[in-house]
C-alpha cells in the first residue's frame, strides 16, 4: 500500500470505482492505467480490483478497442512496411487438433501474400502452433525481429512466438488474470489477442473462432458475441477483419499431438487428409487470399488455394520455411506415420476399442484434449516441457459407424501410466449410439464481420 | 505471481472464481482465504479480485457472518470474564458533531454497566472519538489491554484505539480496500465494524446507523440496509444488537471540532446542551442500559439516564476516567467556550453571516463536516496531525429563522487562508427558504433488532 498518496495511485482508483459503479472509461483513462501499470507505477492489486470489476461489468466497444489499442502500443509494432505485399495473419482461440496455422502460412504465402504469423503454445487441453513446429528438429521459433523480417521478405511467410518487445501490457496482464479468477471476459480476451496480432504490423486478419465441446467457448453465442467484438475492435483500428465460427464439437482432423499434427498437415499439403481440416483450411485461406486482394471473391480464393496445394507450390513454400527457420525440411516428406524418420514418434502404441456396436453420435473433445497433456504431448502446469512424439489417432468420429472391438483410436506413448489414464479417457469420451445421428454439426456455423456480407 | 502454483493460491482462485459466478461461499472457504491473508500466504492482488467481486456480487447472511467471525478469530478477543457487570458498547457509523460516545461511556458506567469501548479516528469528513479525546491535555488512548482491563474494572468504562491485537485481519483488508475502491459494500462494512466490537468481548451492542447528507450512507434504504445487516451477523453470534437509524442530514448538537465537543459533552453532562444530542444521548443510553439489563425497558432506562445527569454522577464518573487515563480532569468544568481554560481554543475567530432573512431549510451537512477538516480538525491525508483547537459553532439549524446578516456561525480558527475556505463552504451549505420547512427530519428514524420489537 506504499504508493497510497501518489497522484498515480489517486488516478488509479478512480478508474477503478469508475468502472465498479458501471461507468463508461474514457480513451484517455485506459491508457492512463495501462501505461502506468506497464512502467510499474501502478501496483497489482489495484489492476487486479479493476480487473475483476471489467469482468463484472463489462466494457463498452469503444472502451474495448481503446484497452487494445493502449495494449497495442505498450510495445513495438512491427514496420513491416518494405514488404510491397499485402499482410495478413488468422488466429484461432484454439481446440483439440487444431493445426491450420502450418498449412495457411505457407499456402497463402504461396499466393504472394506475407503472412507473418506470431503464435503461442498449448493452453489448457488445448494445442499450440509453437509447439507443434518445435516437433520438426531443429526448428526455431525464437527469431530475432530482424531474423523474421528477412524470412518473411524471401520467403513470404515465418512463424515465431511473442517477442518481449510485442504488447508487455498483455504478458503483465495476463499473468495476473491467470492467478486472479479474471481470465473468462470476452472484452479482455479480445484486448489480449487483437493487441497482439495487430502489433505484427499486419493489414487483414482472419479470426477463426470455435466453438463446442473441446472449445474455450462452449456455446455458440458467447463464440459470436466474442467474435463480434474482435471483428468490431480490428475495425475500429482500420483493419479488414472476418470471423468465422467454426465447430470444435469433435477434433479437427484425424491426429492429435504435435508431431502427428506436422504429418497430417505435411498430408494436407501433399493433396490428402481428412475431409473437415482440408475443407477448414481451404476455407480460411480462402478469405485470406480475398481480404488480401489476391483473389476477388472468396470462392476464387478457395480455387486459387486448391490449385496452390495440386501443384506443390504450397508444400515448396513450407519446405522452404522450414529450412530458413532451422528446421530439418525432410519433415515435409512425412505424410504419415509409416514414414516418420525425422518427425518423432513415440515408442509404444495401444489401441482405443469400444464393447458396442453402433454410431458415433458425440465426442466429449475437451476430454481428448487433455488425454493427450496427460500423455505428455501439452503441460499440466507452466513449467512442464512438451513431449513431440506422443498423440493421438482417431478413426472415428462423429456419425461413423462402429463394430465391437473396433478400435476407436490409436494411443501413441512413452509411459504405460500416462496411456492408461489416456486410454479410460478417450474411451469414455466417445458417445455411442444405436442409430446415426440426425444431423451433424456444419463445419463453419456462422461468418462475422463486414467483408462477409459481401460475399 | 510467485505463489502461482502454491497450494493455497489454487484454494485462492476458486474462491475468487466462485465469489466472481455469484456462488455461496462456504464457512471453511472465506475462513481459509481470510487467515491465509492474514498469516502472508494470499497476495494483495488475489485479495483485492475477490474484495471487488464481494462489491458486486453481494454476500449472503451465513456468508457475512462467516467472515465477520473470520476477521474477529484473526486477533485476540478480550477476555473480560473477570468483570462481574454486565458489558455493553455502542458504535456509530459517523457524522458530523457526532459526540455521543463521551457522554454515553461515563453516563451508561454511573448506572452499573460496563462499557469498554474501541474507538477509531475521524474518518473523511466525520470527526472519530480518539480525535475528540486527545483534545483533552495528557488524555491516553493508547493503553496496554492490562491497563484498559483495570481502568474498566475501577471506572466502569475505558476508551481506547484498537490495539495490534485486535481484528489484524481488519486492519490489513482496511488499508487494501482503502486503495482499492472496494470501501463501498455493505457486507465488508458489515464485517469490519461488527469483527472489531464483538472482539471487545461484549454482550450488547447498541448500533448508531446514521443516514442523511452528513452520513456515508446518504439514503435511509442503504442505512436500514447495513443495520439488519450489523443486526442479523450480531445476533447469528449469540450478541444482543440494537441498531438506531438516526438523522444525519444536519450536524448533532451545535459544535463540531475536537476540543469544542468535549466542551458540548460536558455541557450535556451538567444537564444542558442542545436538545436534539442531549435527547439522542439519552436515547442511546436507555437501549444500552435495557439490554445490559440494567433497566426494564427502554423507557426506565431513559428515566435513569436522565437522573445520572441531574444527579451529576455520570459527570464525576467522567472526570474518573479522565484521571485514570492520564487526562486533566479539569476539562470536565469546562461547558463553555468563556470557560475553556485547560482545553484549547483557536486564537481567532470569525462569523459567517447570510445576506437574507427567511428559514434554514436544509443544511449540506458532508460540507460543514469538510470545513472542520480544512480549519485543521480533521485530516486530508492519513499522515496528517490533527488541530483540536479549531471548529466551528452553529446558531442556526433546519427550521430556524434568520434574519439578514445574522451570524449563521462562528469559526475558530488558526490560519486566515483555511477559515476563508471554509467560511465560504458553510455559507454554502445553508439553504434559506422564504418560509419555514413544512417538516422536519426525525432524530430517531426507524429501531431495528428482536430487542426493538418488545418495545
Amino acid at each position: 500500500m506504499s504508493q497510497t498518496g501518489s497522484w498515480q495511485d489517486f488516478r488509479a482508483i478512480d478508474v477503478i470505482r469508475k468502472k465498479r459503479d458501471g461507468g463508461e472509461l474514457s480513451r484517455g483513462e485506459i491508457e492512463g492505467l495501462i501505461n502506468a501499470y506497464t512502467r510499474g507505477d501502478v501496483p497489482d492489486y489495484q489492476v487486479s480490483a479493476w480487473l475483476m470489476a471489467v469482468v463484472l461489468r463489462g466494457m463498452t466497444r469503444p472502451e474495448t478497442a481503446a484497452l487494445t489499442d493502449a495494449m497495442l502500443r505498450s510495445g513495438e509494432v512491427l514496420d513491416l512496411s518494405a514488404l510491397s505485399a499485402r499482410k495478413v495473419d488468422k488466429h484461432s482461440t484454439g481446440g483439440v487438433g487444431d493445426k491450420t496455422s502450418l498449412v495457411l502460412a505457407p499456402l497463402v504465402a504461396a499466393a504472394g501474400v506475407a503472412v507473418p504469423m506470431i503464435s503461442g503454445r498449448g493452453l489448457g487441453h488445448t494445442g499450440g502452433t509453437l509447439d507443434k513446429l518445435e516437433a520438426i528438429p531443429g526448428f526455431n521459433v525464437n527469431l530475432q525481429v530482424t531474423e523474421f523480417r528477412r524470412v518473411l521478405q524471401t520467403c513470404g511467410c515465418a512463424m515465431i512466438g511473442q517477442t518481449a518487445e510485442i504488447a508487455p501490457a498483455d504478458r503483465k496482464l495476463y499473468a495476473l488474470r491467470d492467478v486472479t479468477g479474471t481470465v473468462e471476459s470476452p472484452y479482455l480476451i479480445c484486448a489480449s489477442i487483437m493487441s497482439k496480432k495487430l502489433a505484427e504490423g499486419i493489414d487483414a486478419l482472419v479470426l477463426d473462432v470455435k466453438t463446442g465441446s473441446g472449445a474455450f467457448m462452449k456455446n455458440e453465442r458467447d463464440a459470436a458475441f466474442l467474435a463480434e467484438l474482435m471483428v468490431e475492435t480490428g475495425e475500429r483500428m482500420g483493419k479488414q477483419v472476418i470471423a468465422l465460427i467454426t465447430d470444435m464439437d469433435q477434433p479437427l482432423g484425424k491426429m492429435i499431438g504435435n508431431s502427428l499434427e506436422v504429418v497430417e498437415c505435411v498430408e494436407i499439403l501433399r493433396g490428402g487428409g481428412p475431409d473437415d481440416l482440408r475443407e477448414l483450411c481451404l476455407d480460411l485461406a480462402a478469405w485470406m487470399l480475398y481480404l488480401a486482394g489476391a483473389a476477388r471473391t472468396v470462392e476464387e480464393g478457395k480455387e486459387k488455394s486448391a490449385q496452390l496445394i495440386s501443384s506443390g507450390k504450397a508444400l515448396d513454400k513450407f519446405r522452404q520455411m522450414i529450412e530458413m527457420q532451422g528446421g530439418d525440411a525432410r519433415a515435409a516428406d512425412e505424410s504419415s506415420i509409416a514414414k516418420m524418420k525425422v518427425l518423432p514418434c513415440a515408442k509404444s502404441s495401444v489401441d482405443v476399442v469400444t464393447g458396442r456396436s453402433g454410431y458415433v453420435s458425440s465426442m466429449q473433445c475437451e476430454q481428448i484434449g487433455t488425454a493427450c497433456v496427460i500423455l505428455g504431448g501439452g503441460r499440466e502446469r507452466k513449467e512442464d516441457s512438451v513431449d513431440p512424439s506422443v498423440g493421438i489417432v482417431l478413426y472415428k468420429k462423429v456419425g461413423d459407424r462402429v463394430l465391437a472391438n473396433e478400435p476407436l483410436a490409436t494411443i501413441y506413448y512413452n509411459a504405460e501410466a500416462r496411456a492408461e489414464r489416456a486410454r479410460q479417457l478417450i474411451g469414455e469420451s466417445y458417445d455411442i449410439a444405436d442409430a446415426a445421428p440426425q444431423t451433424i454439426r456444419p463445419l463453419v456455423h456462422r461468418i462475422i464481420g463486414k467483408a462477409g456480407e459481401k460475399n
